[in-house]
């Protein structure tokens, strides 16, 4: 745990780092974010534990169809009543409390750089970029569906921005590969393109297996010794609600598991669609769904880490279509925090939107989701940067206008330090009723880190604003967008482990086609 | 208080309510807010104890600077060290505490219309339109001085807008009417057009005075009764920061503190510029200027209602401008809120945005210190409602979007009943491993009421979205706001009251002209 003193001398350090950067786009150095403040609960400890209860009783009663033969053997030898013919698998309450019990609440990963590492739980924040969109958008083009070159630009900007800590998992698809080996081609640009932690497929055992090696290749270790060390992987899995677990998702599971990656489990219990209608039937769903994938990984590899990942919300019932950044979004993230911290287990939530457009919907719905995610104490916050169109779509401005939040938070995240030097009370004093404060000593001393400097926000007043072209901060994005991908440095990588990723690549891809 | 289940029934009528209304503009039903959830303090007690007594030495040592010699004279006969010369008065820090006792922590105001009376302070919530900008502006015509005409019509969208409590001070000035006495004007329409609390402008004794007599007619009171039943105004008292309150401000406060009405104390201590550019300092410096305008409040009338006020935001050090909606603005809001709980007394914070557009800048500022607010426990929130360019600037659209999220606030503020009937496990267990839940009776029975329903936000496919032509959401609002127009009703008045005060209006005018 960070001191307050560590946090203000990093409050300095952030200040001052920024106002060097004279040239190219201003933004936060690197750093991982902690939240200091209390979580904000809005149910009692009682009602959770109501719904834990209800949780327990579905495993109990009713049961998770697992599709996967593997798993359910796996399940059945570590006790769980697993019926073949149903493929429903019930979990005994003693079962989850064992199993939950060994899962570490608390954990590092690793990245390509070990300056980019992240610490997962406690007070720790992890900001990660879109992953899972169909489609790419900018204002120019509109949308469309994303090319390889396309892609890779994405992941330029996330490398770029360093208020990104971990990339999501390639923001959208590039369709202009084969379907079955575009993976490869993604895991490629992840690890040359940026240093920084990554996001796998986890959709079968193949899409798993191969970011394993070829990240293993990157570190130079075997892909056995993977399980020894920090996670390098969060893996998104998904759950198919309501109450079932598909194959790959098991599979994927497994195979990270096996080589002690995070499992980050995240049923989508849409309510009145997949889930209950009402919020807390939502949530007890989500809660039994999150245990059972959470008890599987823990009966593949005991201790293996976890994070309980939260996306229930609520479906626009005159369409069927899942609304984002809603009133009962915020509520569900911040009672998913509850839950999860009920489990002793980091905590993963979402910004979301429903806007298509970059708009003030876009924008409003995201900073909902978000402070449902910063006052619910999420510790990896998935889709906090270029997610649009309730996650069809990934846009070229939206990770930008989201990187200018998430600094917001970080730096609203940095209490401020309350001392004689900051009251100020000489420095009052000698400004003395109706004076000003520009030219005090005080004031020069630390005008050039002050404050928090906005990376795409425009300060100035009407008129210059006006004569600029009187632009919208979406304009503005789409500009500092490409300044970054000219200002964009790759980072180094050797030679070698280059040319043996390409062999790699071009290996299976043989094999696949 | 309310109760936890009284709260589950809010929501359950409030969604009733909003399926009900077929025709028209769907929005939330009149009705005030709770805040139900404990607030975010970004320092430690102590912390807000050092900003308290470093206000308290600004008062005992430093002084402020009072420019009304009315106001000198009340202070000093209630014991304050006063030197006519200098105008500088000192506040012994007995004094002060001793007069801040005398304020009470929670107060009812009145409006017109009793169903609009509101509760302040506690856990009370009041949404406020915004007041003071110059200028108007919609996305049709730009930016523009206002008339009176036009300020009529944002007061019928105020009155339109049940989720809009207080109507702000006018939204912007009508240029088109002369500067003394436009103010009458403004509070005809405030009278005639809404039934709602409104705002009045408290700089000097005669505008003052105006609104308490006009309002007396408006409800068949004398001007003396006014005092000794629950205020009608949340009047909006700005220190001249630093450290200085001047003549028309003193005045405005000592006719409505004379008059009973709630003196809400909000100094403008902009970090850098009229304040010390520290947080800590600005915030002692805040404090300071508050705690001497509500000392002399009590001294005008013991026990007058005050609130405490906060307005604390950091200069862009590049052009010396206001910045808004930023992180130093966020904690500010908070801490503020520590300080308000730490004197006991109602807290009113804004929301507020530097940019010029209605865009996603607009609503990612505007979020901020609308949850600076939320989380800091504010009661009164003014400018919630239409602020944008930096307050200079009035809109149209921006009061429509500003309506939806802090309709969106006021859901979230109802925390989800959980209860056998909502964890639903008989459903979970009728529907079982991927069914689906959209024709199930636990679903039919609450899918028109089950969640929130957007007033201008769009949730339909991209394909739907672009079909209407891809409107942003201001586009929306723009339209949402004439239909409001369109739909509006005056409320109704007594013939005779009108009459009356038309004739206080034009007697005044004759004075003044």
């Amino acid at each position: 745990m960070t001191t307050r003193s560590q946090k203000r001398s990093a409050r300095g350090r952030r200040a001052a780092a920024q106002a060097r950067s004279q040239s190219g786009v201003a933004q936060l150095p690197w750093r991982q974010v902690e939240n200091p403040y209390p979580p904000v609960e809005p149910i009692s400890h009682d009602e959770v534990e109501a719904i834990h209860e209800s949780s327990l009783r579905i495993l109990e009663e009713i049961g998770i169809k697992v599709l996967s033969p593997r798993a359910r053997g796996i399940l059945a030898s570590s006790g769980a009543d697993v019926n073949d013919s149903t493929e429903i698998v019930k979990f005994d309450r003693g079962l989850v409390a064992e199993q939950m019990n060994l899962a570490p609440s608390e954990l590092a990963m690793r990245a390509r750089n070990p300056e980019r590492n992240l610490r997962i739980g406690g007070r720790n924040v992890v900001f990660c970029s879109v992953g899972g969109p169909a489609f790419v958008t900018d204002i120019k083009r509109g949308r469309r569906q994303g090319t390889y070159a396309e892609q890779c630009d994405y992941i330029r900007l996330i490398h770029c921005l360093n208020i990104i800590h971990q990339e999501g998992g390639g923001a959208f698809e590039a369709l202009d590969l084969p379907q079955d080996s575009r993976h490869l081609d993604l895991y490629y640009g992840l690890i040359t393109l940026t240093d920084k932690n990554w996001t796998p497929w986890c959709l079968g055992r193949e899409r798993s297996r191969d970011a394993l090696a070829m990240l293993a290749i990157a570190l130079g270790e075997t892909i056995e010794e993977l399980a020894d060390k920090p996670p390098l992987f969060s893996c998104i899995i998904n759950t198919n609600s309501p109450l079932q677990i598909d194959v790959p998702m098991a599979e994927g599971l497994i195979e990270m598991a096996r080589h002690g990656q995070c499992i980050t489990v995240t049923p989508f219990t849409l309510a009145g669609a997949m889930a209950p209608i009402t919020l807390a039937g939502a949530l007890a769903q989500q809660n039994a769904e999150a245990l059972a994938a959470i008890v599987l990984a823990q009966c593949v590899r005991p201790g293996v880490p976890v994070a309980y990942g939260a996306f229930t919300t609520n479906t626009d019932m005159r369409t069927g279509a899942p609304a984002f950044g809603t009133p009962e979004y915020v509520l569900g993230a911040q009672i998913s925090g509850q839950l999860a911290r009920l489990h002793r287990l980091p905590f993963r939530s979402s910004v979301v939107t429903t806007a298509h457009a970059v708009d003030a919907q876009a924008a409003y719905e995201s900073q909902m989701a978000l402070w449902g995610a910063i006052n619910g104490h999420a510790n990896i916050i998935k889709h906090a940067a270029g997610w649009v169109g309730g996650g069809l779509t990934a846009s070229f401005e939206k990770i930008i206008i989201d990187a200018e939040m998430l600094q917001m938070i970080a730096a609203y995240l940095e209490p401020p330090e309350v001392s004689d030097a900051t009251l100020a009370l000489e420095a009052i004093r000698d400004v003395g009723p109706g004076g000003h404060f520009f030219g005090t000593a005080h004031t020069l001393e630390r005008y050039e880190t002050a404050f928090y400097q906005p990376l795409v926000s425009d300060w100035d007043n009407y008129e210059n604003w006006m004569e600029r072209g009187a632009n919208s901060v979406t304009e503005r994005a789409h500009d500092v967008g490409l300044e970054l991908l000219q200002e964009y440095q790759q980072p180094p990588i050797d030679a070698a482990v280059d040319e043996a990723l390409k062999d790699y690549v071009d290996r299976r891809k043989r094999d696949i086609h």
